[in-house]
């Protein structure tokens, strides 16, 4: 268990150090000067000035160099170097670009690497390994270690059982706080223990091993040696389940403003701590997921080949085009007006286009307020209604603006009211469309982000073009 | 300094134990059992009531049901129970429902409950006022409170100094671990020091208030009494300038996964310390932004009233009319050929929409690794001609398919063709355009969240139409 779980307060001292070691700087990050000179020595297979150019480096700019650098680049860096870049690297780099490395440097090379990472950071690793390799991974690493990131990987993805650490610094109930810090200062010079490198508080936990109380370390330091710690932990605290989903855990810590908490198992009993810059990286995938999920993105695929990209994104273009002939069949019922009046085809997508766009802010407004819990029974109606005002007062003014430019434009008065009316009801649509669809989706268990637009411009469109036409053909022909 | 800057120990201990308080119903944040059971009691105009719902509520959960009740009821609510409220969900509340809480509450019970929040919320709550209240708040707290505060708001909005606490807990270089544990105990004691209630680390100063290290608290509890805290610190830390913008500062703490960090001034002093708490609420305040920008809402408008979305909303929308009627011009051009073949007016949204959607897939990628930092000079080109080809072979697989419907639709192969050509080239035109507007407009200092999709849509309804309604002219007519 040794080295996975346990560093000397001198080990944790040294890493704190390393991770500050460009502060003098003044700079955030990897300085692209950094990222030229690298490439510049790969392409001169100066083995000896990239390993010295990468050594110094933080986990996280070496996770950004690797990504920075084209595929052939990152196959000679990694090859050339990978033991000369901290193994926490592998944690930060993005999914895609991870498995492109973990091709090239062996699963051997993963399973060194893994085994100097925290329980939490090497489960997150190893889960994203095809189950081939993870028992590869696994059988390479000791026997003390694998059973805890076994444990570990028991638990569902996304779950806060794979985001919890396994190292929790534990009490029990009769201690002093003499006695604890005498423990604390015992253990961190042994070797054995499961004694997190960092960590803000200490679970207080009674004989069966579940939680009874927290004691931050900062009320820790501040009460004398024979006070009880009973005297001073908080008795009411929040307790994860194991299973308990990521984004609730996220809410939870927002909502509660925590820096960690306890989890435990079915019966009550702490089986880990989840800290806050776990939680951190939970809000930016969630946040991630949304904005790509609205833009029709399935997943981030930046780093994806293009031939990866391509067929990521067909499938939803695909859904598009289903969307956009049905449009086009409601134009069709409208051919003989329009040869009539080709002013109608000039005009018309104007209609859909608006009502698209002022659905598009509705939704987005909507969708956001679903994935941060605003939306309530208690207030769905309210939203609703509000939406609705909101495409009608628009609605009525863009109706008058652009009825104006179009009875200029073509010299026909009605055509400028047949196109005012159309604008007054697609925005009303594209109001109640906007905030209905997305709610109802998430009642029937349907994520809003991804499949709300796809029903919006398809209920925008098809209203827009078949109000406009129908009012033109009946009112002007 | 008092009551603003310190708290004994044993009121953190009660504030910890008040957050953790429901934590035995084992639910997240506010039922609506109790959002319920308020609005009767508010209907029934039963104060007693109200405020016993209302008490034992934590400052979240104060904050999320004073934003789920309608302006009536929140009107109410505040009148009869605001001193029953944490002062605390205050800060935790949206800003559009603040302003209305704080116009009925009046200014004199603003001061009162910002008097008991931490600097950094209150400086937070102030420096959303007028300037007129502000100087009425500030007058009524205590001098040395409100000389802490100016100074905080000295700094520019959205930046480090407005996001740090004052309170810092630091040594001097000279002193052991057993006499920073003494002054720790010490002071926890008294009432007039400038201690943070909860703190992660311990910032050492040379004399002239510098920071020379930092020594976590797991680190000092790991270490015996005598040893001298500078050989327990890390000398290499990150500092904060006050004036970094909080973009920059949640960037920072996300690359070097961060939990507190020392913000110090011009000449290197330490002025203050910002905790991740406050990082994760810019993380989540700068995801909101993008989506909603994305979305064409200039900000949240959740809490809006009705009147004040329709006009924030009204000028992206006035923009977008612009854009469209460009699109209707474009089409203007080929009212001869339409008349001919109303074919063409029935198929023209699909080029146009298709492009429109490929584009957004692209610009919402870009978008979101621009604002993550992950284009770099080294990279930008790549990503361009990736997307290039993305949009070549998506192109390609959509004009066949597209141009076999449109043959068989109007039974004119012809049509086909000039679909499917059309579609290659609007697809492609949307790869480029989605992935270096977005650049460009980075480059120029406009937020690309927020202009992108203009410039996009105006692109790819502008070719779309002119590509294919120009090819049908010229090879159908």
């Amino acid at each position: 268990m040794s080295e996975l779980e346990t560093k000397t307060p001198e080990a944790a001292n040294n890493e704190a150090q390393n991770q500050n070691e460009s502060a003098s700087e003044g700079q955030i990050g990897l300085e692209s000067t950094v990222v030229a000179s690298v490439i510049t020595a790969l392409e001169a297979s100066d083995e000896e000035a990239v390993r010295e150019l990468v050594e110094p480096l933080h986990y996280s700019d070496a996770a950004d160099l690797v990504e920075q650098l084209n595929v052939e680049q990152r196959r000679q860096l990694i090859e050339q170097a990978h033991d000369a870049l901290d193994p926490e690297f592998l944690v930060e780099i993005d999914e895609t670009v991870r498995d492109e490395i973990i091709e090239h440097i062996g699963i051997e090379n993963v399973a060194n690497a893994v085994s100097n990472l925290d329980t939490d950071d090497a489960v997150n690793v190893i889960g994203e390994l095809e189950e081939e390799d993870q028992q590869q991974v696994l059988e390479s690493i000791s026997v003390a270690d694998r059973a805890i990131i076994e444990k570990s990987l028991s638990y569902p993805e996304y779950s806060a059982g794979r985001l919890m650490q396994r190292e929790v610094m534990t009490v029990p109930q009769f201690w002093t706080v003499g006695e604890t810090i005498d423990f604390m200062r015992q253990i961190a010079e042994q070797d054995d223990w499961a004694v997190p490198d960092l960590y803000y508080e200490i679970v207080v936990v009674d004989p069966k091993h579940c939680p009874v109380g927290r004691v931050p370390l900062s009320t820790l330091l501040s009460a004398k040696r024979p006070v009880k710690i009973t005297d001073i932990m908080s008795s009411e605290i929040k307790l994860i389940s194991a299973t308990m989903d990521q984004e609730e855990v996220a809410h939870l810590f927002r909502q509660r403003d925590l820096v960690s908490a306890s989890v435990v198992d079915d019966e009550g009993r702490l089986v880990g701590m989840i800290t806050i810059d776990d939680v951190v990286d939970v809000i930016d995938e969630e946040a991630e997921e949304d904005i790509m999920r609205m833009g029709g993105v399935r997943e981030d695929d930046f780093y994806s080949a293009a031939i990866d990209t391509t067929r990521a994104r067909f499938s939803w273009l695909f859904i598009n085009l289903g969307t956009a002939i049905a449009a086009s069949l409601v134009i069709g019922l409208f051919q003989a007006s329009i040869e009539q009046i080709v002013a109608l085809a000039v005009l018309m997508p104007i209609v859909a286009s608006m009502g698209g766009n002022a659905g598009t802010q509705t939704l987005t407004v909507v969708v956001r307020a679903l994935a941060t819990k605003e939306i309530t029974p208690a207030n769905a109606m309210r939203q609703v209604g509000k939406e609705f005002m909101v495409g009608a007062i628009n609605g009525v003014l863009f109706a008058v603006l652009m009825g104006v430019v179009a009875w200029l434009w073509f010299d026909v008065p009605m055509l400028g009211v047949v196109i005012a009316m159309a604008m007054v009801v697609n925005l009303v649509v594209a109001g109640l469309a906007g905030a209905s669809i997305p709610m109802a989706l998430e009642k029937v268990g349907v994520d809003p982000a991804i499949a709300s637009s796809v029903f919006l411009t398809t209920v925008t469109d098809v209203i827009g073009f078949l109000v406009f036409l129908g009012l033109g053909t009946w009112l002007l022909i």
